[in-house]
């Protein structure tokens, strides 16, 4: 077996948190440090605050001095924007560190944000590391399972994802980011201001265009509420008739006129059918249903954790699921 | 786009043909030579002896006149054997070309055949050039699928994999392989032969017990007939009440008496739902399920072929599917 992987943890808000929990389960892995800018945490033991148990490690604000230690890679979950978490990665990246965040963004930057995907591919290569966005969606259920299940097909002619989520049961910010227990125009009104909608569909879709060779003239997003016709509820939110229950995401990657991909997110409380379907179209077309659907929280922490040892053996530079080796668990 | 990838075919059986009529419908490789020791081939267009249009490749029976050509890899379907294959996969290794087989033992033949392996593994590594073994079972259904299913897994305590399949649609030489229209006692015979029955289910549970890091005591494998009830057939073969219809084939890998990996394969004529059902036990749980199956026949090419890419920046050596880059269809 090779040695244990030494990890940073940066970022301590509930993903990361989640994320220092697992660790504590791993074999693999050893938590060498924690990062966040929180004077609240700075001296807190991680694993206490996390809530799993004392794991002798203490949050620091110095990202500079964690940075100093010996590690294999960073694990990076402080915002959704690469805009934003530029100088963090560059800065890993520098000290020498992988990493691998949970940025939406970083999944495909490529065409959205060339100049800074050239300039950190070079930072990786220089320091001879890896960067890789992961999760769930982007990272697995909407790009890189279709990208594998395309692997026994000799001809491929259009893709559908299909994720139909019960939102009850995922934790109250997702709640309220799908726009749960909204009226109508609050939705309209929370929408245009950004709020809601899951950020990574694009990624996905390009991701997937860009293994498969095709050259996509556009890509198109909708969202729209998902209205209750009857009482619904979750733990946190109650929904009256006529509210939203949550929201109908839909985007679609097209060329010349035809929709070569469609990605479908169907999030709301009480949804009465969870799945998640992948269908490839083609020769042979094939499509695999996860019945029930795979917990985000859980699937997001745990493909993070589980990428870190495909990236050890991965090529040095801005990696995607694409082009490191098969992820999979790992017990040892 | 990076230039297309030159192929050898090697070995024009029934799957062989089938590569290359499949290698003549995709844009980024090009079949540069093929090799088959039949006299009677020799000579031939390996195009119109395939069944597809002319491509100007004469077949030959002298490798090692063939392999001098400039190309990456070779596909080798020869023989099902590792043994056999070789002084095939030596001379291929010599020659500087990748290798890909759908060799079953080759799938995952480190435990089995640890010397063959040091051996093939060091020259591939000389020559800087990979080797692998895949198809669509062993090679994904039963091994890289539930892998990267697990990718979104905490943990995992159990894997269990149940290939169904109507074999009425498959080819003949398929259908005899699973004693379809034998009496009992002639399929009990022809079992102790060693004629009847699926090979790389014991691949398929060592590839997936390494890279979950689980150390097996012993791996069973055990076939008994499927017996048909009423009249059954196929385009080729009438199956009367009381023979053999197929086979039901179970191959468990053991820790501690405990079953950690179960594959189950029931294939026969007339299988009412035929499915590929991968279940991950563990954290979260999840079972996902291809209905109708995937069709074995082309799987095995496509998944031969879309394995080429990976194998061109895969490392040096012999690989497995858990350690090349994600394979996926390419239409470029």
């Amino acid at each position: 077996m090779p040695a244990q992987l030494k990890v940073v943890q940066m970022g301590l808000g509930p993903i990361g948190q989640r994320l220092v929990q697992y660790l504590a389960q791993r074999p693999f892995v050893e938590l060498v440090g924690a990062i966040d800018i929180d004077p609240q945490k700075a001296g807190r033991d991680v694993g206490l605050l996390s809530g799993t148990r004392e794991l002798g490690v203490e949050i620091s604000a110095d990202a500079g001095q964690v940075l100093q230690r010996q590690a294999h890679a960073v694990i990076l979950t402080t915002d959704s924007s690469l805009a934003r978490i530029r100088p963090q990665l560059e800065e890993c990246l520098r000290a020498g560190k992988s990493v691998v965040s949970t940025c939406e963004e970083l999944a495909y930057p490529f065409e959205d944000q060339p100049e800074i995907c050239s300039q950190l591919d070079e930072l990786a290569r220089q320091n001879s590391v890896a960067l890789l966005g992961t999760g769930v969606n982007p990272g697995f259920l909407m790009d890189a399972l279709p990208l594998f299940l395309s692997s026994v097909c000799q001809q491929v002619t259009r893709v559908t994802v299909e994720r139909h989520q019960d939102a009850a049961i995922r934790r109250l910010p997702f709640q309220r980011k799908i726009g749960a227990g909204l009226s109508p125009e609050e939705f309209d009104a929370q929408y245009r201001a950004g709020h809601l909608r899951h950020v990574g569909f694009a990624q996905s879709i390009r991701l997937i265009a860009h293994a498969f060779g095709w050259h996509l003239d556009r890509v198109e997003e909708s969202v729209e509420p998902v209205i209750a016709r009857g009482p619904t509820a979750s733990a946190f939110i109650q929904v009256a008739p006529g509210q939203c229950a949550g929201l109908r995401q839909l985007a679609r990657g097209y060329r010349r006129g035809e929709a070569l991909i469609a990605l479908e997110l169907e999030a709301y409380l009480g949804h009465p059918a969870p799945r998640d379907t992948v269908t490839i179209h083609g020769q042979p077309t094939l499509s695999s249903t996860i019945q029930g659907g795979v917990d985000g929280d859980i699937a997001t922490c745990a493909m993070v954790i589980n990428a870190l040892q495909a990236l050890r053996s991965a090529r040095p530079g801005l990696r995607t699921m694409a082009d490191i080796p098969l992820t999979h668990w790992c017990g040892a």
